[in-house]
């Protein structure tokens, strides 16, 4: 083949990678708004204006799309939350500087419909099968990024006696209900999950 | 009127009763797995083998059968978990005796997709509407129900130093975690919250 041919398969593949991109973005806002089931090839085609018939051979099939969707939203998760928070010390420090860049993400919001594993876990927590264990694997994934900060802290006498786990577990929950009372207009929302961090890093005096 | 042609009405009206009471109950099950939007007079007719039209009669609109469905998941939430919690003396004992009801409920479950609240509100925290100011207002009034429990403890100076709002909105963003946690088959998730419980039930020693 000459390389003039080469460019147009490139530049077509280009154009594939941008428009599989564009689309992607957009079914994640659709999902953080009204859930992973509300997508459609259908839907998105006339949300996009462009041919049905190209979005399904992009994905041929929904629960790909879906896949793709939740990687996505992991991937602009990581970017505006987690790398921004790798700046700072490990423990103590590092685990505020999460929480602020999840309140920020959860405030702003970076997806239109809020949290999108607030939004999504629900959904499909009755539901086994692949989107249900991505979703599953990264809450899992984001829990053990707290827990390790935790142990971290914990290692530095900050924070003694505490089961890292259990308050992971206790964290993410907070947050998670703070995504609720946001999108249901609490502006107290987020004063309340720094309150909390607060009591849980404060240094365990005596039992438990 | 001959009291005979009574008694057929009042036959009617009861069975009118009995059939609504079999589809919002048919309804709420159904909410409870696959939300509130999943909900479709079509779909519950064929579930229930009904003619379309008598269950459209019933409830006129999608929104006035979603509103019937979230007050009767309210009315089953308070006989299975709080009127029997309101045998123990208020404080400390109710309140445990209300989050053991509570897991149980979530574990049993007394929805097939467990907590009704954790499954609806998340789909509908971003939407405006009578369905979302039901929801929440259940909501808040189920952290209300624990924050109350938590004042007599403390009155009773068990649990001094306090913030009985905070500790309630922690309880039920622990709870609402738990139940996604039960949905994804983890075994541990009711000793969690109990030692989530424990911890913000032992006395408060010192600051914060």
């Amino acid at each position: 083949m000459s390389p003039v041919s080469e460019d147009v398969r490139d530049g077509r593949l280009l154009r594939g990678l941008r428009s599989r991109r564009t689309i992607v973005r957009h079914a994640v806002d659709t999902a953080s708004l009204e859930g992973l089931d509300g997508l459609s090839f259908g839907r998105l085609a006339t949300d996009l204006d462009v041919g049905k018939s190209s979005i399904q051979t992009l994905f041929a099939t929904k629960e790909k799309l879906q896949l793709a969707v939740i990687e996505a939203a992991r991937e602009a998760f990581e970017e505006a939350v987690v790398r921004p928070a790798l700046a700072e010390p490990r423990g103590a420090e590092r685990l505020r500087a999460l929480v602020e860049r999840w309140l920020a993400y959860a405030e702003q919001p970076l997806f239109p419909g809020g949290c999108f594993w607030a939004a999504n876990l629900p959904e499909f927590d009755s539901r086994p099968g692949p989107v249900r264990d991505m979703l599953a694997g990264q809450q899992r994934a984001w829990r053990e990024r707290i827990a390790a900060e935790l142990r971290h802290s914990h290692g530095a006498g900050t924070t003694a006696g505490l089961d890292a786990d259990l308050t992971a577990f206790q964290i993410d929950a907070v947050l998670t209900a703070a995504n609720t009372a946001m999108r249901l207009g609490d502006d107290a929302a987020a004063a309340k999950v720094r309150r909390v961090l607060d009591s849980l890093l404060a240094p365990a005096s005596g039992g438990g």
